[in-house]
């Protein structure tokens, strides 16, 4: 039998290139796993609870792009979250017997709104407090026995495990297995000027980026900043440029290091030959999103289709639910 | 139009003569209001969540005596919370802007854990926290614009008021009214042995007890401890058989209370008169709940019936909600 991988984003609209190598895992898994992809659209309102107005469009743009990149509505179940009520059920039960302090204590819990503090932003809701129980609801509402996460999820994905735990022992049951993190290794892309890429930050390249798009980005990227002149010897450890050869031309990866080192190849040609690169990689998902477009009713297809599936799916796991509860 | 009532009892089982004002003042709003009259089954779980095995049984008793009281499910819609899944929902999106602060002021809530705590149990989780938030969103689903409450229920009110205001100001919409309290007078019935009537201290007259029964708790009623032989004179105020006379036995109070005092009357005659006067009033519920016992898919049929109707309203507030919010 095969496993069962539930994993998820929240909508942020059309995505950009850091967000590929989690999709091409995705579209990997869809090969090996049954494959559950859920639209997060309520654990954005966990920290955005009063930015609302555009977030339908980003969900629209969001499945685009996931169709664009290979998720495939015929293998996976592609789903929004806000449409499977059970997740707000079994979120409901499941805090019945979570304590409070479980939910104090996970590790990012006061990084996070010391963090959005800073920014302005007051997050310190009943909701945000229970993100990791959504989680945690949103995988055992699936039954799903597999979760690729990063290193930084770890903690949250252990907070689900507990969570399984003390159902199944409680209610003398095995309803939920407890779920297994698959440690995917993802290509970290820093934004153009070398912070965290983030369309907040205009830093980023978008997926659906035109050729001239991605040139006038990749021009932008910041390099060796002790580079004056074109044939000083440059320290590819900290040029944003050479971070993305790394990842999009391992090829000619090794003559470039030489010959920015020893001062050969200017920025200007090395960005170039990356822009080349890149648009090779989003040339085809571009073309692949103009198809999909060409089709007006397609994503609400997709959507009815994985809320179909999705919704059968939870229920059932629900039926176990209620039976072991005796409700 | 008519004003909105929600209402609700948790699923104890068959209930006792306790319990009769509260649903005698339900049979009057029935006339006045749109009732909604909620089976609060998630609302157990918060404090019982380890003791769930007889819910079910409890919730299909518990009907039985609403309907034999005088509960009109062609009048009031009549449902099973765990049934309408927009509490849940509404509950998770209400908590993403509810600050944690709110909850924890709520005053019963330190309270309630040290109580139950002396009693060996821990109820410190996420969801007990969470309860007054729960009840907001009982209520906010359907709009009810009126909630029937005792005095000590009046800052949960209060609170259900202030997430509703909360919601309508950060999404600029009106979408809930603010529910206003209706105090209720409610007659306080202690239990036979002068503590609190409850199931679980074995000092109840249950709302289906039969003359024999009855006869037998009024006896075993706590009277005048100071009152040795039968014409001492007695104290009418510290004695519990009184406490019942001033709610069933009118008519006769003044004069019962003047051959107590005068030691003119025995406890046992006083307490013969009593169980007279009960028995006429439990004679007619325990008559219509035989009726109804007769009819065996009665109570799946209300459920049933309450389940749509609930539905309904429970539905359309949260395409108000949805639209209100952009999602």
């Amino acid at each position: 039998m095969k496993g069962r991988i539930l994993s998820g984003m929240r909508p942020t609209g059309s995505l950009h290139i850091g967000h590929l190598s989690v999709l091409e895992n995705w579209v990997q898994m869809q090969k090996e796993y049954e494959t559950f992809f859920m639209v997060a659209d309520w654990h954005a309102l966990t920290t955005a609870f009063d930015d609302t107005e555009t977030l339908n469009e980003k969900v629209r743009d969001m499945l685009l792009d996931w169709l664009s990149v290979g998720i495939d509505p015929g293998k996976s179940t592609v789903f929004i979250q806000s449409h499977i009520k059970e997740h707000a059920e079994l979120h409901l039960l499941l805090s019945m017997v979570t304590p409070l302090s479980w939910l104090e204590r996970v590790p990012t819990y006061k990084d996070q709104i010391q963090q959005l503090g800073k920014e302005g932003r007051d997050i310190n809701t009943y909701g945000f407090l229970g993100y990791p129980l959504l989680q945690a609801a949103d995988i055992l509402v699936y039954r799903a026995d597999t979760v690729p996460v990063g290193e930084d999820q770890l903690p949250h994905l252990e907070f689900s495990r507990e969570v399984a735990r003390r159902f199944n022992f409680l209610y003398d049951a095995h309803v939920f297995p407890e779920p297994q993190a698959k440690l995917s290794k993802l290509a970290l892309l820093p934004g153009v000027d070398g912070r965290k890429m983030s369309k907040s930050y205009h830093n980023d390249i978008s997926m659906t980026e035109d050729t001239e798009g991605i040139n006038k980005k990749v021009r932008q990227m910041v390099t060796d900043p002790q580079r004056i002149r074109k044939d000083d010897p440059g320290d590819p450890e900290v040029c944003v440029v050479f971070t993305y050869h790394k990842i999009y031309n391992q090829e000619e990866l090794k003559e470039i290091e030489k010959d920015c080192t020893a001062g050969t190849i200017g920025c200007v040609d090395c960005k170039k030959k990356l822009a080349v690169k890149i648009d090779g990689v989003l040339a085809p998902i571009r073309e692949k999103r103009r198809e999909l477009e060409k089709t007006p009713d397609l994503i609400d297809d997709v959507i009815g289709t994985g809320e179909r599936k999705a919704k059968e799916a939870a229920e059932s796991t629900m039926e176990k639910v209620w039976k072991a509860m005796g409700i």
